[in-house]
């Protein structure tokens, strides 16, 4: 019996050695060690190499080593398996951090007044607007977007968030369905996204969605904050969106291509914040006892918990 | 009867208008149209001339027109009425914003990410702190400390703050007196100083008191966040500790002279954030609106709210 770890890129080194000391007396095997394809019952996985997950007679799960599993779900030989994903507070957390971040940031007008500090200069702002005049539109209604939508709310933001089906929360003013979404992006200043990227969110910001968010609001123009996934966006759109006026600024942790290639003008676009796919890093530990007690709770005949639903995608 | 309008600086016109326009039927004056000082009932300050409010023989009570008061205090010929500050929530809910964007920069390294960007540079970041491994004490713990203490524990700092007199909070480690003060300090990643200005405060932010802070916590050294006022801080010991690592980064709002002189080194100091003492700029009407009311309930025979004690200082 073994588990194969199948992320290409990572350290595997790294990996191997945590997984060993959380799951003792277990082999391990890699894309490359791989021999006996009847002995892998788990598959542990980021960006899978395509088609390795079929024809692996015995395997009875995969696990995705993070919070989403587009690069799981988007092989068309994936094997018909329950797949886990990671819900790990910690990464909850830290997606949160960056999301209350970014918002202040562009609420506070953080490269106006680092323009400032470089040039010297002293000048304050006598009509900046508050949070509480602010609206944010968060799109996706999970963990993440629950956790974000609280704290951005604590901090004074008037805070909506859309999910694909119908959800609530306090003092969230929650829309869903299509009808949702027209009402939701009519009222966002600052519009987060955090959904899944699934066939039906490929692409969704784009120039057609950002002609539907408010000019008039007291940022002067509306601000995109994506961190869920690069699929999500269309990066010409986002360019001229920001050239037009539909859009004031954005933040974007994650891109069509990562790394970001050198030659993309979100580099140097001076109303862009561009961040290393890095707004909510899991910390190793996190993951691998994540996974490893999902592994041990399967042999004791419990559920898998955080399985995805193939339909919808997450 | 007439109120004396004395700000030196501000815009007399903007906000004799608005004074006027809630205060109907009144005479108001100003330090160079101020003829019958017998008239004077009421004074609106912010930095009045030293010596302008003696002499007043039927003055009843001095509105500041800010939450603090060193600058109306430190007038040795001040007369013995009472001076009322301006409490409003409004004003507290953007120190909040401004405290907790400076405590996530610092905690998520807004400046390396900023500097990555502009050299293009891919990096992530693979062993970074989350707030919950970081501890933030505040250092005065009134209406913009309590307001800042639960909104950084909302976004999942270990949050902790000292005052002068014991005071309690749910969820914040409350620490008072001098011991009190020294056990906050020693637990202190980011120190936030929301103190106001009294001669037992003056200078509070130097060497000896840097020296107290830990070097360990998870952000590589301690980091400073001023936004009570210049005159609690000494600037050649802030930038002699970020020399010598006894501090990791500066994030300050005001400054020992305002504007900050051409010349001083926190404007080019690669760890420090420098803003124009801008991190809670009240509304205009928010004030006016506040030293109205103030007036017409003293008229209706009700007691001043938000008076200082002299005492103290605040």
């Amino acid at each position: 019996m073994s588990l194969l770890f199948a992320a290409p890129g990572w350290d595997e080194g790294f990996w191997l050695k945590r997984f060993a000391a959380l799951l003792p007396g277990r082999a391990f095997v890699t894309p490359q060690t791989l021999a006996d394809r009847a002995a892998v019952r788990y598959a542990i996985a980021w960006r899978p190499p395509r088609g390795l997950l079929a024809d692996l007679p015995r395997l009875e799960a995969i696990f995705s080593l993070g919070a989403g599993v587009d690069h799981i779900l988007s092989d068309p030989r994936l094997p018909d398996v329950p797949i886990a994903r990671i819900v790990d507070p910690d990464l909850t957390a830290r997606m949160s951090e960056w999301v209350a971040l970014h918002c202040l940031m562009h609420l506070r007008q953080t490269r106006r007044y680092e323009r400032q500090q470089r040039e010297r200069m002293w000048d304050d702002d006598d009509d900046q607007p508050a949070a509480r005049d602010v609206r944010v539109g968060i799109l996706g209604f999970g963990e993440l977007g629950r956790d974000a939508a609280g704290k951005l709310a604590a901090l004074g933001f008037q805070v909506a968030a859309w999910s694909a089906s119908a959800k609530s929360a306090p003092g969230i003013a929650c829309f869903d369905g299509a009808a949702g979404l027209e009402a939701m992006l009519a009222r966002a200043d600052i519009l987060v996204c955090l959904l899944p990227l699934t066939a039906a969110t490929r692409g969704i910001l784009n120039a057609s969605l950002f002609a539907r968010l408010p000019r008039e609001g007291r940022l002067g123009g509306a601000v995109l904050i994506n961190a869920g996934r690069g699929g999500l966006q269309v990066e010409a759109d986002i360019l001229a969106a920001l050239d037009s006026g539909a859009l004031k600024g954005a933040s974007l942790d994650v891109f069509e291509t990562e790394p970001l290639p050198k030659d993309s003008r979100l580099w140097t676009h001076p109303a862009v914040y561009v961040s290393p796919h890095n707004s909510a890093i899991s910390h190793p530990d996190a993951v691998a006892r994540a996974i490893a007690e999902q592994i041990q709770a399967h042999e004791r005949g419990e559920p898998l918990r955080n399985v995805v639903d193939r339909k919808k995608g997450y």
